[in-house]
C-alpha cells in the first residue's frame, strides 16, 4: 500500500515545483489547461466515462481554474468521505472483535452488534454506544488498543476475498482521493467507525494522516504510570457519534470549514451530503449504489433489492439525491473494477 | 497580517520547488546544509542569540536534516502552541464580551469572568464551564456566532495598547510559527480558549487554518431553517475543557499524533508540555516568562513578583522545566521586540 502515498507526496511536490519552475528558469511551461486534461485523464484510470466521472473533473476544473467563478482558495479545498462502503468493503461492526470482556451476547445492544445488522446498529442510542464503548475499550490505554487495533489488522482476513480488510479498498475511490489531493484539496475521512481505529492504517490504506479522520469518538483520561511516564486511557464517556447529524456536527468540531465535496452510500451520510450541498459556489455531492453482486455486492432497495441487513440506500435517500442533484455512483456500470488486485 | 500567510506559502513552495530543480533541470543546487543554517539566520530576527533561540534552531536542525538519528518523518512533524500569554498578550477572558443575556454578576461563575481573574477561571470546573456556555452561546447558531465575534474583533482595543487585540501577537512567536512551517511542522494552536472564537481569526493572524485550532468546545446541533436549509446551532454541553490534562486529552482526540514541539506559559500547559517530553526522539518543550514590565507585562512568582491575577507560572512550573530541561524563555533578554509594531 505503500506507493500509494509515495506517488501521492511525489506528484504534489512536483506539481508545485512545475509552478514556480518559469519565475526561477524562464523556461516555457506546457500550458496549464493542457496539463489538467491530460492529468484528469490520467488520474482515473479505474473509471469510466459517464456523468459520475465527468462530475468530478468538471468539479475539480471549476473549482481550482484560476479565473473560474467557482475558484476555491486552496485552503479552503476540504473534501469529506465516509469510509464504509464508500471506500472500502462494509465490514462487521470491529469493536466486537476488540471485546475484551465476555459480554452476555442475548443482551442489547451487544445482541445487535453481534448479528452484524448495519441497519440496526446505525439507530443506537448514544447510551447504546457508550455501553459498547466502556464494555469494549474502557480502561485500556491509546497505546495498548493501537497495539490490539493493528494485531487485529494484520490477522483478520475477509471471509469471501481471504484477504486483510484493508485490501478491500475500492480502487476508483483511492483514485478519486490521489487526484482530489493532487489538486489541493485536503481529503478526510469522517465515518461511524470508531476514530482511533480508522487512524490506525488511514495514512498507509489511504495517504490520509490520522490528524484528517474524523469518526466516533470516546474521550480519554491523562494519567501516569507506576513510573512516573504519562498516558491516556479510553474513557466510556461518548463525545461524538459520527453518523447522521453527528458527521456534520463533527465536521464543524474538527475541521472547522464546510466541505466542497463528499462521498457516502448510506442514510448515515445523507446530512453530510446535505450539509455540503448547503455551502454557496459548486459542490459536489456523490452517492455510491452498491449494484454489483458478481464483482462486490448489490445490496438495498435503491439497487433494486430487498432491504437487506447491509447498507441503507434507501429509495427516500435515492429521491433525495435525484431532486437535489447528487450523483450516484453506479459501481456496476461506472467503475472498470473495483479493487487493485 | 495577510503578508504572513502569503510570504510561508511561498517559502514553502519554494523549498519543495528547491528539492526537485536538480531532478528536472540537472541545475547544481546549493548545498542544502549552507543554505539552512542562513535561513534560519534569517527566520528568527527578532530573537537574541541565547540558549532560547539555539533550542529552537538545534530542534529544527535534528529533527529534519536527512540522517540525522533524530530524523522526524514530515507527517509527524506536528508543534502545539497555547496561545494566551505564549502566542499573544492575555486579555480579559473574552467569552463575557459575548454575554448576550444579562446574568447576574455577583454569582459564581459569572462574578469570576467578570473579575478577570485568569487564576481563578483555570479552576473552573466543567460544570461551571456549561454554565458560562449555556448564558454567553446556547441556542446561537454557529454563522451568528462567527458575525458577533468577528464584529468584537474588529471593534475592541485593548485598553493599554489602543489596538485590536489580533495585533497583540508577539513578532517572534510568529517567526518561530513560519519557521517551524518552513521546516515541514504543522503548527496548531491548543488553547483554554473558546475553539470557534479562536478559529474566526487564526488563518489571518498566525497562518493556522481553522482546522489545526484545539480549544475548549462545545456541542453543536444539526437543525433546519424555515426555508429548509440546515444549520448548525450551539448547544450548552461541553465536549472539551482544553486546560491542564485537557490539553493532550484534546490533542488526541484533534490530531491524533503527539507533538514534537510545544509551547507555553502557565500552569496549564504543564501537562501539554509534559505529554510532549514523554515521546521518543528529540522534542522541544518552551515556557514563556513574563519579565518584561516595561515592553508588556512582568508577572507571576517565576518572574520573582507575588502572585498575581494574570498567569500561573508558579515557582513549581519553574522548578519542573529546570528539572525536565524545558527551556524557559526571558522576554525581557530573549527577545529583541515583542510586537511587529
Amino acid at each position: 500500500m505503500q506507493p500509494i502515498i509515495t506517488s501521492g507526496i511525489d506528484r504534489r511536490k512536483l506539481l508545485s515545483a512545475l509552478a514556480v519552475l518559469p519565475a526561477l528558469t524562464g523556461l516555457p511551461l506546457i500550458a496549464s489547461a493542457q496539463a489538467q486534461t491530460a492529468a484528469s485523464e490520467n488520474a482515473l484510470p479505474s473509471w469510466n466515462d459517464g456523468p459520475a466521472k465527468q462530475g468530478i473533473v468538471d468539479f475539480v476544473r471549476v473549482t481550482t481554474e484560476k479565473g473560474s467563478p467557482n475558484f476555491v482558495a486552496p485552503e479552503e479545498r476540504i473534501a469529506t468521505f465516509d469510509q464504509d462502503g464508500t471506500l472500502w468493503v462494509e465490514h462487521p461492526m470491529y469493536s466486537q472483535v476488540l471485546l475484551k470482556k465476555p459480554e452476555p451476547k442475548t443482551v442489547e445492544p451487544f445482541k445487535t452488534v453481534i448479528s452484524g445488522d448495519r441497519e440496526a446498529m446505525a439507530k443506537f442510542t448514544m447510551k447504546d454506544l457508550e455501553m459498547i464503548l466502556a464494555a469494549t475499550l474502557s480502561g485500556m490505554s491509546v497505546d495498548e488498543f493501537n497495539v490490539e487495533a493493528r494485531k487485529w489488522l494484520e490477522t483478520a482476513r475477509d471471509p469471501r476475498w481471504k484477504r486483510p480488510y484493508t485490501e478491500l479498498i475500492y480502487q476508483p475511490m483511492v483514485e478519486v482521493l490521489r487526484y482530489l489531493r493532487d489538486n489541493g484539496y485536503k481529503t478526510y475521512i469522517v465515518t461511524g467507525g470508531g476514530q482511533d481505529f480508522v487512524r490506525v492504517y488511514s495514512q498507509r490504506v489511504y495517504g490520509i494522516p490520522p490528524e484528517q479522520v474524523v469518526g466516533t469518538a470516546g474521550g480519554t483520561k491523562y494519567e501516569y504510570g507506576k513510573d512516573g511516564k504519562p498516558f491516556l486511557t479510553k474513557e466510556p464517556k461518548l463525545l461524538l457519534n459520527d453518523n447522521n447529524a453527528g458527521k456534520p456536527e463533527g465536521i464543524h468540531l474538527m475541521v472547522g470549514r464546510r466541505p466542497y465535496a463528499a462521498f457516502g452510500n448510506s442514510t448515515g451520510d445523507r446530512e453530510m451530503l446535505e450539509w455540503t450541498g448547503a455551502g454557496a459556489g459548486a459542490r459536489l455531492m456523490m452517492l455510491l449504489l452498491h449494484d454489483d453482486a458478481i464483482r462486490e455486492y448489490a445490496y438495498g432497495p435503491a439497487a433494486g433489492l430487498p432491504d437487506s441487513k447491509v447498507g441503507t440506500f434507501t429509495p427516500e435517500l435515492h429521491d433525495e439525491a435525484k431532486k437535489k442533484n447528487w450523483t450516484v455512483i453506479s459501481m456496476k456500470n461506472d467503475w472498470k473494477r473495483i479493487f487493485s488486485f
